[in-house]
């Protein structure tokens, strides 16, 4: 078993150092508890409504030079729990919308956002490392980053390459279609996703209004059969969400039965564009 | 907008008489009721829980000698309704579980399941048609049946090659891990596949048991945001279920703001393979 957190926290817009020190908080009481991995939002240092690209860029560092990173790796080495955070991150010229897997070691790894969401397409650079899945000291991981979970393909990729879990830091918002008094949509999408792929996940979302912006929290966490083991959290209020996790379950219940499982029962052979007017003409 | 039924019955095994005649009856209905679409279960005309692969052939037909495809074009004439069917598809030496897209014309398409579940895979031959769309009087359809849902690829390849609707005859049964008093995960997948590609879908699944398997119901209908606009019907009894759908709305919700499509966002030249091995080596 491995014992997960999912972070819900409000960062505040432009103010890095007590962000940065609203996350050592939590991530230090989910350590006490017993935690392996932790996730945290999505640019949950900087805050997520830049006004333009200048605004984003100021708000950035490099991977290197990131005190995010220094004091999530120190933390890391204290308690041995693994973090998944996203932040601004800059790569020469480029702004990433980014997620670092960091443990005792460091920096294990980064995710770049394949999708981008409205306006942090005049903001960012579009994620040019595809879906890496990282070995880490409690199993593999992958990183997604909220509107990229709309791409069923970014979780089967993960899930082919082996991931144990899908690591999702998100900035989820209000979407147009929402029925009132449900789940978000976007909790049922981790649902679905971890179920066909037979993939645990945890996704982290942030709570508040930001530039009159609201987000809808919901934080969860589930296992591989797709559902909650804890959450959604509340849709405002900040809230450490924790469940364990068997990885190993996960992957063995990928035997559906006798004949089937999920990965391999792809139909790679099948899957190109055909119409009825070509079939039946 | 387009009115849709989702046709919930239970056949019996190895009656295709009185399976044809309780479809006519509901279809016929469906037609009163002012609806264009009609979706039945899989294999609704021979049952589903056959012993071996010579049983079902003893009760599959060729497609043009099929009394359930004549009987279902009739209808078709008479009311305008185009159908969905799932039966037994015998074609030369193969065996399929398909679905029939019968209008006024005739036999519009047929689809053949991709994915086949469990002994299905000793008794039927795999479908080799991929997913095609079909252009019926009423709006481009294709189909899918049961297992092929489990498969985020087959509702996306829908979407890329036009689909307004994407028809699901389905012989859903139990499955591990259900959260008691939840609806069927498999509707959740149902609400996730339509939302994240902007289309509405139609799943009719059949209730009873039938030697020793049972079904759990629950068809549903959903527009393109994902949401049920009928259903989930219940778990045990047969049920009518009829919603309006919008293809036009539908097509045109996909431009979710100024920058973002769910499909031409998609990552293509970002969706290969890779480890973060690779990467931080």
């Amino acid at each position: 078993m491995t014992r997960i957190a999912a972070v819900q926290f409000e960062p505040q817009f432009g103010e890095p150092d007590q962000n940065l020190n609203s996350s050592l908080r939590l991530l230090g009481e989910a350590a006490n508890r017993g935690c392996e991995v932790a996730v945290l939002p999505e640019l949950c240092i900087s805050g997520y409504m830049f006004r333009d690209r200048q605004e984003a860029v100021a708000l950035s560092s490099t991977l290197e030079e990131s005190s995010a990173c220094r004091s999530w790796a120190r933390l890391a080495q204290d308690s041995g729990l693994t973090i998944v955070g996203g932040l601004t991150e800059r790569s020469g010229g480029a702004l990433y919308n980014s997620a670092v897997i960091v443990d005792a070691s460091g920096i294990r790894g980064v995710y770049r956002k394949l999708h981008l969401w409205d306006r942090e397409n005049v903001i960012f650079d579009r994620g040019d490392l595809g879906v890496p899945v990282f070995d880490t000291a409690v199993g593999r991981i992958c990183a997604l980053i909220c509107y990229d979970g709309w791409f069923p393909e970014t979780y089967r990729l993960g899930a082919l390459a082996g991931a144990d879990l899908v690591c999702i830091p998100t900035n989820w918002v209000p979407i147009p279609g929402q029925v009132a008094g449900m789940p978000a949509m976007a909790t049922y999408l981790v649902m679905a996703m971890a179920h066909v792929n037979g993939l645990s996940a945890v996704a982290a979302n942030r709570t508040g209004v930001e530039r009159g912006q609201p987000f809808v929290g919901q934080s969860l966490i589930v296992n591989y059969t797709g559902w909650p083991v804890a959450g959604p959290a509340s849709d405002s209020e900040p809230e450490l969400l924790i469940a364990d996790v068997d990885f190993a379950a996960g992957k063995a219940s990928r035997q559906w039965n006798e004949f089937n499982h999920p990965l391999r029962d792809r139909r790679d052979d099948a899957y190109t564009l055909t119409t009825g007017l070509e079939q039946r003409a």
